[in-house]
């Protein structure tokens, strides 16, 4: 078994300064998906969607090799809704609606064949359900990575400490990172966060890159100078699912391939942004991401020869 | 002859979350030659600066290279002063005091054995007496670079569209790049700059790099990631005085090279913000500097062999 997915399926409405969308899908678990179904065809699923959820998205899932055996369809309820509206400035967002729908009593059960996964990655839930998907692992996954957000830092601080002391990697924004931490420095913040359990670290800082730290080292990662971002939802899921699905391709967790993995996910974002929602990561050709990491290879390149 | 250097040469008062200084040499002319010094010894200085300013500190620009005969000391007058206040957020910061001083009335006048210059910089100052300068030239340097910042785009908007005309290299942050272009798009904002003059932009992002462009290719260049910015005053002018130090030394005007001399101003602006004013540009080594450039080449180096 490969790559497991725990997160949320979802509907979204979005406005951005270049256009809007009343009900799209969405959802951390989703988006992670489509975009590791470029690396891996061995993903599993573990979710909760309401009756209205859209037949077509979960056979949409299986179709690039995702067993949806774990997502619960909840008979007469409706699936988890977010609405937000960004502005010219993409790093930030106002959250109109979140219907948590059936997430409000969503219980992450494996099935049996889902607990001896070789990569685990958990998206942003409550923690409480994150060490509850880790509890009823059999084996200890390569690596089990998290994503998490302020909300939780507020209202769910202890669950947050015992998750962060039993994963691998912890993947946050630049914003989060320093409210995780309390420190202004992101080297300093990285420190405390490690200190905390996870070995590794990778820090999204949006139009400006990534960084991955590990023991003494630190990557910068670029990211594209875009034109435009069209909508840049699910972008933080798409980056993580790219990450994730290029480390179970390729089982290697030396840092030289990590850094791969952190460019093959930022490439998969790049994509994410250009339209609503995560149709342009349905369409994306083998070709068209290798094209595109080629880009990321040229714009941070250069060559010095020191005495 | 090799590098013009125009701008001001000053007194600064600086607080920030660790620590105050209230009065330390500072100046957009001062850092751009502290900084340049590391590459070339041949500098002119055009300035001015009231009875009160330190001869020492004219002294050590002249023991790194620099000719000050044309930074005229007016007798009975006060320097320039500014004083600021960074809080926690160090790409932000509140100016408590600016005392124009003998800036108030600067006319630059190059000394006859000025007006060939290779190469020549215009820090920050008012776009009318950039075109002064300019204009007084017997010979086009290979390249003029120029800074400017919002408040020349508030009050003095036609003059420094009028300078950007005569210019090869504008080197701008992002916020006034923005400004500049009225786009929020960095991309987008390059291209409306470059069709005012420029045919190179560098826009300056803080801790978050600096961006080349020139014709349809873009180079993103690290900033490090750093424990503590202890001062960032001056980490601007380091960063163009590295640049322009860098190209005068090397007279190389291809993209590859002004990649280099971008990694160069970077390495440099990274020491500037070590201790207060360009008290930490005085005491640089050569291999200080190398082994800093050695860990830019690092932070971004990954290995993708693409199919």
């Amino acid at each position: 078994m490969s790559l497991l997915v725990v997160g949320t399926v979802a509907f979204d409405a979005i406005e951005t300064p270049f256009g809007k969308v009343d009900r799209i899908t969405g959802g951390s678990g989703n988006y992670i998906c489509h975009s590791a179904g470029n690396f891996t065809h061995d993903m599993q699923l573990v979710s909760v969607v309401g009756e209205d959820f859209s037949t077509d998205e979960l056979k949409y899932l299986q179709s690039i090799g995702t067993d949806i055996s774990g997502v619960q369809i909840k008979k007469g309820e409706k699936s988890f809704f977010w609405s937000g509206k960004y502005h010219m400035d993409m790093n930030r967002r106002d959250t109109l609606v979140t219907d948590l729908n059936v997430l409000a009593t969503f219980d992450p059960v494996l099935p049996d064949n889902f607990k001896k996964p070789e990569f685990l990655i958990l998206g942003n839930i409550d923690p409480a359900l994150q060490i509850k998907v880790i509890e009823q692992l059999e084996e200890r996954p390569k690596l089990v990575a998290i994503d998490t957000m302020n909300f939780w830092m507020d209202i769910a601080w202890d669950n947050l400490q015992k998750v962060l002391g039993m994963v691998d990697l912890l993947i946050v924004n630049d914003e989060e990172a320093r409210q995780l931490s309390k420190e202004h420095s992101l080297v300093k913040a990285a420190e405390k966060i490690r200190a905390l359990g996870p070995k590794f670290l990778i820090i999204k800082k949006g139009e400006h890159g990534a960084l991955l730290f590990h023991g003494n080292r630190v990557f910068f990662a670029p990211a594209l100078p875009l034109e435009d971002v069209f909508d840049p939802t699910g972008a933080g899921d798409t980056f993580a699912g790219g990450f994730m699905g290029y480390l179970a391709k390729t089982k290697d967790l030396s840092f030289e391939n990590m850094k791969r993995g952190v460019i093959y996910g930022s490439a998969l974002a790049s994509f994410c942004v250009e339209k609503f929602g995560p149709e342009r990561l349905k369409e994306l050709s083998h070709k068209e991401i290798e094209e595109r990491v080629q880009i990321f290879i040229e714009i941070v390149d250069f060559d010095i020869i020191l005495d």
